[in-house]
Order: structure tokens, then sequence, then C-alpha cells
């Protein structure tokens, strides 16, 4: 959505109007979206933190809006008048350069602003917003539209997260709550039972991977630049919740040579033997989802596995995770049909910055930089991906033992 | 309340109907109060949980209920339903016998069944409780009034709980929500003026101490017995904020001589500098109270100091606190004037056993035998206990650290 | 030891040499008996510390002597050079008036001085307090002599925890060292078959309790006071580990009901199915001890157990824990045979002051008064008590968690 | 020394008798270095555990020893008595295909077997190995060797952490002991006084990194590959205590902008204000080192850094860590005279496999392999690496946070 919006502007600049209706549009659609999402949960859904990691559909719904306010209202609207003054402290997520926040772990805390209140707070930004876009005088207006496209994204972000945390949040609780009773995970066999072979072959050489050309894409998929790839075999499908259950009846969860030092440690400490959110009940496997507990479809891909997992998998598999370059490559040349809308795929390769990357200066500049350590790159989308946020140089990102986001693998092949 | 209907229904008992009445009086005045205090309070308050030792509003509500199902209901209404299967397992606090349940610190994740449907929780068990209160035969109207009358009694215990939770979870919000604008601790400088001397002298010998009578007591105020009192002079009035400050300006809370040693490690972990709650600013010391953050009032008693705190103080003044059976033999000679509805009033007593005791059989055994260790006695009662609730053999109990109860103390001294 | 010589000094007054010769004699004999338990452990068994409770041998030799060197030498011995200014800092225990202090769980971190430093340590102290005790003018000698008498009772309760905290750090080495080959428990049963009956009955009344007369005691034994006595039948003998197998076969570590809230939380925390250093290997039940791993002998005194263990195994017999008082005045009518030298016993008396109890002001008066709570009261000594460091009103206490030291209990019971 | 025998080995095939005396002679050298560093430590030196990363001397001493008998001994030499059965479990290290194996953090409470004990085995084992080189049957003797040659290398790696280990373990020690009176840090400083000029150009193209050759390598550094190099300018020196000062000076522990999002945690965690072992006294920084407490001397490497405080150091700097492979190809060029031998040089490649890499089955595949996540690799030497253990392909790896291994950073330039 964001990308079209950001060519069309583009390719309409005599027309200042349609830019800015294109844009209005695009801003309003995904506020709406929000609201869609968090439309099937009450106030005590939203006011809950399962965990750290994870944060309430409330907090999720003021904190983009303060991105808005903070941001772009602040600066750039003349007589905007903040809507509380408190909220700064209680939803800025990590900026530092923005001030003091609320402790991240207590987010589950703030019973107040209610539910309602934050209808308002959205309300009260959503139309300043407009009229900003509207009003803003030419010089400014690309500035203006720059910081609008960040936080559509940043936006499209946080309703990912929203349906990973409410999902996290109802697991805790014994009946296993409904959020979409026709939610699924799309089945994949269809669309990949014509492709042929099961393989994508990359050829050896240099590559260029990163983000290019007008469409809007983050700091941390930049600079584009080369890589040399070598000979690779990468599987066009994904692995299924079948493959899985082999990998488990093979005695995957208590094989310790399959496993990476620290992967092994979590196994024990944690008691893994499933996928997240998997329980089993009477020899059956079933796992809880946004539809509430369902079991287990074998031929679906698999779901909730964290890095660690997925290494241990491809392992007692005699094969590999991709490198996020590969992934890049193969998905460049349409070699992956469920790359996008279904789960994220774990890549073998570290977060780390691209060759030259700086990171910008200012609080906006604590985006992504700041993150890369200690965590792994995966690549595609999810189901709860909102639609436009997918691309191919999309880098996301999460801590080797994280699988309460939607996250699955494939794999990949070296000829010898 | 529950005191004055037993005394009557004892007196009544030609009239098994005055009995009923009474007794379903009490039950839907204890029910009401319940919602008294929870009314206030939007859903998403109700909700959270702000730290392991305290429970959400809705919690309680649905407990307390749960209460009357598990052990009324369910054994001696023939054809009761149980509302919702589930609920037994959410809602068990920590009754072994009565089977599985959620754990503690997790109640705060719960956020279905909502409130709406709690409310629904609670008025089909009361329906059920009144209709048996009216149909039960008479061989088994004393076992069912019994039943209830520890059911009132656990709910008006629940009912002070509420009060001391939510404010420790508006404590977490940097907003300090309100629950109550009127609410204030009262101040005892009145009703003291006239109490002269200062001290209570309590002479040397042996005393009952323990609950006596007709009335409901909790099994751990039996078996009733005699102790041996020293000569003491137990102090009138409670500890107030301005005897309070002293200590601070003093360095209480910087003089290790002063503390325990464990009460030391904990100002030093927690970082004590005052009570809880307190919160300094420009040199002006406020609290967060029931009815928002206000000044600290130096004529009123001092409230949440934790055990530790109360024993720290007590060395400081070259004083003591006084021992349960001190408080209770002075209490029973009329001579402490703000015993009850302001803060409780921690002992010196370690929380044990009265010689001879001995918890009953099955769940209900369960209520306060097992807590018997590590904790010390508070006696009196607070602004939160509810009317009716407050007797002077009642031993309340908690560990040494805890301070976000109403809690504060008075001081003794033994002559030389 | 200690009491003896006081007795003689007293009854010797006119004779300062005879007085000057046996207090040399005393403060020679408590500093022998610290080096003979030292002597079978090699450096790497003295420098060793295996939990934050327990501390390295050489801690233990180090420690007793700065006490010397801190609270008799250096203000009463003119002239005395301290030996190492460093040692202060490494071997203060909690002493927080004596300054600051080396953090209680890295004891076992220091590896210098060495054993053989440690000994020159004790040799120069040893001279100078012998020198002391030699040439203090008679107007000081009784307070020379009293902090002797103090010291001496310090170091003898440090060589009790010698072999606690030994046998603790040998049970981590999974070759199960031996400390002394000829180490057993004492079995009582001889010295009991003659005993009739099996209780001993406390009639109801007034008892003195506490330390009287001119011996030493510590300050938590006084002030001597009265207390009232209900009627009682406590045993003569200790519990058995065949009483104990008898419980854990019939369920004791696995029924929540005869447990206190906090102890099970404890079992089921520690995995606890059998009291400390019990292992179970064939379907036998053996024991880490002094003399390495032994087959759990059924006639001997349980040991190794906790407050909590012991709590549960008296509800699990339908009888109770003595009071301290009661065993006071069991033990004062000579009722209990093996009260001393095999192992502590368990009372349900939480460790308080006796009324009017006031710790000493200055260091000294941190011995013990900082510790009375969370604690619960052991009376008797134990098998690594030693000789002349037992006594009717002697108090010992620990946590009610802790069984590295060598506990076990007697019962008691009330009459209907 | 390894690598020049098997260098030696390979040039003399036909004369087996000096090979069989050329491996004896590399054998017995590399078990005299181990005494070497063990020498100056008494026995309570030798026992510690200072923190669960680190390892007692003694320990290291033994593990090496059942490195070569497990590996070697067993296996290979007909009729070969274990020394003790105990041991495997007490000195296995991480093998889990090896066995199961004392828990890594209680490896300081093993007094027993003493440093004499020690000693005999390591005679042990020495003499059986010396007769296995001497007496393998030609068609063994290149996997006799080849395991000697893995098992010399194992026990460089473990001479270096016998320094790393006993440092941190003598700096819990307040009184700073010294193990070696004459330990310094190489002063690079002359060195490089000639070196011009400051920056090593790298061209962009593609390179090959990896081990080759016929000498001995770790199999992390295979397979040999290439990679494709940008353009960069990479410092000829490391970066020094005075550029640290400044750093400092300029606010760089205080700053959250110049942070990876976890470091900043940590920094805050720990309290970080300076490198590892500096303390502040008057204004003037001392490093406890090897020689004991020392004055920070500006002019030598700055050491004892964490890769969190060498990434922000470089943002402060405005220029990166090298990637792994510009490390490798400046040092194939020469162009780093301070590769080897001083510290240890973060760079910011995350410890991942080389293409295609695949570890070798059994339990010596457990080696490298598993430690492939969460880690960052080091490259060159330091101070405390042995002889002969430094290679231009060598990778060593540790957390980010860590810090007591000697280790140090060197920066890197892209043009614009």
């Amino acid at each position: 959505m964001s990308l079209s919006v950001s060519r069309a502007a583009r390719e309409q600049r005599p027309d200042g109007d349609a830019l800015r209706s294109a844009w209005r549009d695009a801003f309003r659609a995904a506020r709406a979206e929000t609201e869609r999402r968090a439309a099937p949960l009450s106030p005590e859904d939203q006011v809950v933190q399962s965990m750290p990691d994870a944060s309430p559909t409330k907090w999720h719904r003021a904190h983009t809006t303060w991105f808005f306010e903070q941001f772009l209202l602040v600066p750039h609207l003349a007589g905007y008048r903040v809507f509380d003054e408190r909220f700064a402290y209680l939803f800025n997520s990590y900026y530092v350069a923005a001030g003091p926040r609320h402790a991240r772990p207590k987010r589950g805390m703030i019973t107040r602003p209610s539910v309602a209140e934050v209808a308002d707070y959205r309300a009260h930004v959503d139309g300043a917003v407009a009229r900003l876009i509207e009003t803003a005088a030419e010089p400014e207006l690309a500035t203006v539209t720059g910081i609008v496209e960040i936080g559509i994204n940043h936006e499209q972000q946080h309703q990912e997260l929203m349906l990973t945390d409410i999902l996290h949040a109802f697991a805790q609780n014994p009946s296993a709550p409904v959020y979409d009773p026709g939610w699924t995970l799309q089945d994949a066999r269809d669309g990949l039972a014509v492709v042929r072979p099961e393989n994508f072959e990359l050829s050896r050489g240099i590559q260029w991977i990163g983000h290019e050309g007008e469409g809007f894409a983050f700091d941390n998929e930049s600079p584009r630049h080369e890589v040399l790839l070598q000979r690779a075999a990468i599987a066009r499908r994904l692995v299924t919740n079948r493959d899985w259950l082999a990998f488990m009846a093979d005695g995957g969860y208590a094989t310790p040579s399959l496993w990476l030092s620290d992967g092994w440690a979590t196994v024990q400490s944690e008691g893994w033997r499933a996928p997240g959110y998997w329980q089993e009940s009477g020899g059956q496997w079933s796992a809880m989802t946004l539809a509430g507990l369902k079991p287990v479809d074998p031929d679906a891909p698999v779901c909730h596995v964290s890095y660690y997992e997925a290494d241990a998998f491809a392992r007692w598999a005699g094969r590999h995770l991709p490198s996020e370059a590969e992934w890049e490559a193969a998905a460049r040349a349409e070699a992956l049909p469920d790359a996008f809308g279904i789960v994220w795929q774990w890549t073998r390769s570290a977060y780390a910055p691209y060759p030259g990357y700086r990171a910008a200066p200012g609080a906006l500049g604590e985006y992504n930089g700041k993150f890369m350590i200690n965590q792994m790159v995966l690549r595609g989308s999810s189901c709860a991906t909102p639609a436009g946020h997918s691309r191919i140089s999309y880098r996301n990102f999460f801590y080797p033992p994280s699988r309460w986001q939607f996250t699955g693998l494939r794999l990949v092949d070296y000829p010898a």
C-alpha cells in the first residue's frame, strides 16, 4: 500500500492534490487496519501483557499514535496541542532520544487511560495528521509525507505484533479464547503442486542484495551491495507439520547432538518437546491458534518454531538454513511461491549492518541499528503481516529462542 | 454484621423464618459490598495483577463466588448446576484439596471470562444461595448457615484485599489514578485528645486470650487459652507520620544498627527510604492513596510500613512492638481507642498456632493453619476492613517485608 | 569448659595466678580444638565455599582469630600490632559496627592468605592473648577474661560450623570424600532402653526459663523469665530414621495437606523426597556423612531435616513439635536423656527476644539480636558441638528450610 | 610448535623414528608448558572457580589430561588402565557423546582429587602417551599422531584459559594477588613507529579465506572459501588506553546512542564505566593484571573490553570494527604488525559456520560447531596464547558481554 502510494506520488508530481489525497487515503487505511484488528478484543483483552517481549493491544494502539504525534505533529503542525502530556512517558517504546519512558515489562499495568480514551487519542491525532497533509506548504510536503510513510510502516509492524501478542496472551488462559473463528494458516499445497523440481538452483556468482528503487524501505535494507553466492539448491516449499512430526518421532527434541549448545540449554530449561503453542492430549497434537485450540494439520507449514529448533531440524534433515542473501536471490528469481504471507522464514544470517550502514541521527535512527546484535534474520512475511508491508528486501529479526511470532523455515543444500 | 446475625439467630431459634431471613440479608449485604467496591473500576482496572501477592478485582469477585459454589452449593443444593466447569480451575486460590488451580502469579492473564460474565456468575450463585437458605431442611440448616457465615467472612477478607490490591496496581501507573476522590485515612487526633495518660498499664498476671462466645471467629483464634503477661505500658495512640518523619530525619533508613539483619538487607535491595507509596518532590513528601497522590499529613497515623520498618522504628524509639497477647489484653480493657478501622498494627508475635490448635480436615482446613510460618501477627483492623469484620481476637498475618496493606503500629514499654 | 573456668575463677578470687592460668588453659584448649578439626583437611578442602550459608574452613580459622584480635587485643593489649591490616576486611563476618567487610558469598574466592599464613596468624594472636591474660592489670582482668570467654564460646560455635560446612562441601563431590572414617551418629537405643514411660508429663503451671547462675551464656538466653505451660507429654526419645522411613513410605513428601504452605513450595522447588544428604540406589537409602557415604541406620536418630520437614512429620504423626519452653522444662527435669550431643531439636518457637531483651551497644551487640526474625529455635546440641558448649538454656536458630546442620526432632502431645 | 612438527613430519616421511621423536617432543613441550603456568599457584589457588565461565587451574590440568586419556589412550593403547574411573565424570567439559559430566558451575567444589593426585594423573597419562607414540604400529600411527595433535592444540587453548581464569579469580581478592611480578602487556609503539601510513587499504574483490595447507587447524577454519570484499582502510595499530580514556572522558559509557541496545542494558546492569579490571582511585586509573594492580599505561593497547564496548567505541570514533574476512585479508598481506601475541581483536562477524561446514561425527565433532550462535569472532591471538598456537585463519569466539579474556580491537573505515 505505502509502496504504491509513493510510486503514484512520484509519477504524479505535477498534481499536488492527487498526492495529498493519496497519502491521506494511505494513512487512513493503515489506521483503520489497526482498529479492525483491535475490534474483536474486549477492554480487558487489550490491557494485558503476557510477557516482557509482548505488549498490550491498547499500548500498540496508543504507541503508534504517539509516533505520529511525536515525530510528525509536534515538529511540523503549527499550533498542534499534545493530546495528553503524560502519554509521551507511557507510550514511548524505546526512543531514548525522545525522552524517558515507562519500563517495558510494566506496560500491562496501565489500566488508564482506558480503551475509550485511547480511541479519543487516535481520533485526535488522525484529524491533525489529515489536516497537516492537506495544508502543509509545498516545500515541507515531502518531509511530511516522508514521516507519514515511516509512520504507516511503523504502524503496520505493530499490526503484526498485535496478533502475535494477543495469541500469546490468550494462550496463557486455560480456556483458550478465540480471536477469530475463521482464522487459519494458509496451506501451501495447492500452490506448490505444480512447482517442479522441488529445489531451485542458485548458481555461484556475485549478486546484488538490498533495497533498490523508489519505494519505501527501512534503513536496515540498505546500502544495496554485492555478495558472492555459492552454488546452492534452495527448497521451493516450506517445512510442514508433517516434516516436523517426523523430526519429533525421531527423537529430535531429545538428541543433544542435533542442537546448538545454547539451543539445547533452552530445550532443557523450557521443557520444549514440540513447537510453540502445541499441546498433546491422548496422543494427538493440537495447537493454540487465533481460532482457538485446533488439531495440528500435517500439511500446513510448521509455525512458532524458534531459530534453535529450525537449526536443529535442518541438521537432522542433513541440510541447512539458507543465508539471507540466498533467500533474497531465490525470491528475486521468483522461485519461492510461498515466500510471503504464511510464515516468516529463519535464515542462518545473524542480524548485522549491511556494509557501510550508518544509522540516521536522532530518535528515528534508533529504529533498527541498535538491535543489530544477538538476533537472527527472518525473511518473507507472515499471515499476520498487513497487506502492502511485504517486500523482497525486508529484514525481520528476532532472538534465537523466540517463537511467539509466526515463524517457520525452508531448507537449502549445497552440492558436494 | 455476621456477628449480629449469629447472635440474632441463636436468640431466635424458635422462629426459623426470621433466622433464614437474617442470613439471607447478611449474605446479600456482604455480596453487595463487594460490588460497591468494584463499581468505580473499569474492566481494564479489574483485570490487572500488579504483583504475585496481589490479585485482580475480577478475580476477587469470581473467587469469592466460587467459594460459595464449591463449598456450599455443590455439596448442599440438590440439582445445582455449576455455572461454568472451567471456573473451578481459574478461581480456586490455594485449596489443594479442592483440585488443581491456575498459578497465582498468572491471575492477571485471565481476560476472559469478562467482567460482565463474572457479574452473571455472581448473580447465578447469589440466586442459588438465597434459594438454598430458604429451602434447606431444618436438620441441614445449621450446616448451611455455618458455611454461609464462613463464606461471608471470607468475602469480607477479599473486600479488604480489593482495595489494597487496586491501590498497588494504581501506584504502578505514573499518572496516579484516583479510586475514590473522597478517601482519607481517619485522623485519630480528636478521639485521642482526651485520653490520659498516654500509656495504658498492663499488670503482670495470667490472662485469657482467643475467641470466646457464640459469634463467628476463624479457627486460628482458638483454642482460647491462658497466657502470662509481664508488666507493660502500651501506647494508647498509633505512631504518626510526624513520628515517622522524625525517624527518617534521624537517619532511620541509613542506620544498620537499628534494623534486623533481614530487614536491613531488604532496605538495601528495595532501596527503601520512606514508607510504601511515599515519594519526595522538592523536599516535600507525598503518598499515593486511594484518593490519588496526596501530601503526607503529619498528624495521620503512619501507614504502609512493613514489620521490618515497624521493628526498626521501635528500636529507634527505645521501645518495643507489643506481643499479640498484650495487644489483646489492652483492647479487652478498652484502652485502645484507635484499635480498629484505621491501620492494622504489627505485633512482635510470629504467627503460630495457639496451644492445641488443629486445622479442620478437608479443604476448609487449609484456610489458616498452613500459613503459620514466616509471618507476623497484626491486630486490630484497617480503613479497608468492611463493617462487621473486626473483633478483638482477630489475627491477621503478613510476611515481614510486606507493606502494601494498610499497616501501622503502636509501641509498648516495659518498666525496668 | 568455659563454664567450669568461670566458676573456678569466682571461687578462687584471691588467687589471681590460678585464675589467669585457668583462662589461659581454657583459651588454649578451645584454640587447639579448632586446629584438631581442621587437621584432616587439605589446603584445597579449606578454601571452598559450597553455598552462601556455609564458609570455608580457612575462613573459620581466620575469622575466630580476627574476633580475638579485633575485640580483645586491639582495645586491651598495649602496643599490639595487627598481624595484617587487610584481614579485618576479609575476616569480619557481619559486624557492621566493626567496619566494612568482604561479601559473604565470596568467601570461597580468598585463596590467599594461604592456609600456612592463616596458621601464622593464629599463632601470632594466640601468643598475644596469652600475654594479655598473664599481664593484664587487675582492674582490667575481669573485662579481659570476659571477652576471652565470649571469644571461646564464639570459636566453639564456629567449630560446629566447620564440620557442617565441610560436610556440605564434600557432599558436592561425586566421589564422596571422607572426613573421619570413624565418624558415626550416636545411636540412642541403649541409653533409652530403660527409660519408662515413653513420654514425660509436663504439668500446667508457671515455670522459669532462661539462663541463671554465674556460668557463661549468650545474651539471647536472658532475661530469665516466667512462662505459663499447659499440660503436655513430651517424648523422651528422638525421632529415628525408622520413623522417618515410615513417613516416606506413607507418601509424606507427596501429600500437600501435611505441609505448611511455604514448606510445600520448598519441597517442590528443591525436589525433596528424603532428608538432606540421602540418596537412593537400588531401593536402598544411603546418606553422605562425615565418614563418607553410609547406609541409613534405621535405629539412629533422623538427621538433616529442615523445620518444614519436622513440622510435616509431626502433623503426619498426629502430634506436635514442642515449644522451646516445654523443651527447657523437660530438660531441667532431666527427662531427656538424648537432649545433648546427638542432633539439635527443632522447636515450634519462632526465634524472638525474651521479654525485655535488649541487645548490648556496639559490635558485640550484633551477636544475636539482629537475627531474631524468620528463624526457628532449636534446642539441645549435636554431635558436632564441642565439649563444654552445651547447656539447657542454649538457643540455636536456623531458617525453616535449612538442613545442612545436624538437626532432628522430638515430639510432644497435649491431653484432650 | 605443532605446526612445525607436522610439517617436519611430512617432510621426513621415510624416517619413522624422527617422526615419533618429533611428536613425542611436541607432546612433552605442550604438557610442560601447562605445568609451567600452574607452578606459581598454590593448591588453594588451583581449586577456586570465580564464575561459571571460568574453571579452576586444577580442572584445566586434569581435563586436558582426560582428553588424551579418553580420545587417545582408551581407544588406541592396548591394555591401558584408566587412572581413576571417577575422573571421566569430573573432568569431561561438555562432550555429551563422551558421557555424563559434572555441572560446569560446580567445578570449584572439587577439592579432591588434590593437586598432588592430579600431578600423578598427568604423569600416568604422559607416560602412556609417550609409550603409545613410540610403539603404535605404522598403519595406526597417523591416526595416533592426529589425535595427539588435536590434544596438543586443545591443551594450548586451556593454557590461555588458565591465565585468564586465574586473573579473574585473583581479581575477586581485595588484596590483589600477583601471579607473575614481571608480567606486562607488550607495548606496540616501537614496532609501529615505522609503519606508514596508519591504515592499510583493502581493495574490492574476491579473496580466499580459511585454512589452507598441511598444518594443523580446527574444523571451524574450513572449508576455505571465497568472499567478496569491499574497499576498506584497516588500522595497522590497535586501539590504545589513551584512545579509550578519550572515549571515557567524552562520556562514552554514559551516552546510550553510542551503544547497541543489548550493550546499553549490560552497561547499566553491570555498572560498567571502564574496561574490565579497571579501578579508579584519587582520579587515577589502575588495572588488575597478572602482575597485580598496576597503573593504566596510556600507550598500551586497551584490554579486557567486551564486544559491546568495542562496538560503542567504533561508533564513537566514526568508524567500524572489521569483518573477520577483512582482518584475514589484511593479515595475509602482512599489514598488521601487532596482530598476534598482544590482545585478541573483536571483529563484527558473528561466529557462524563457513559455507558447507559440517561438524565431524562423534564427540570431537562437538569441539566447535555447537557454539556457532550468539558469539562474535575474534582474530589474532593474545599475550596469553602459547607459542605455536597462533595462525592467520584462527577463529576465536566469545559472547558479546565477555571481557575476562585479553580482548582489544582495531578499527576499519570505508571510503565514501
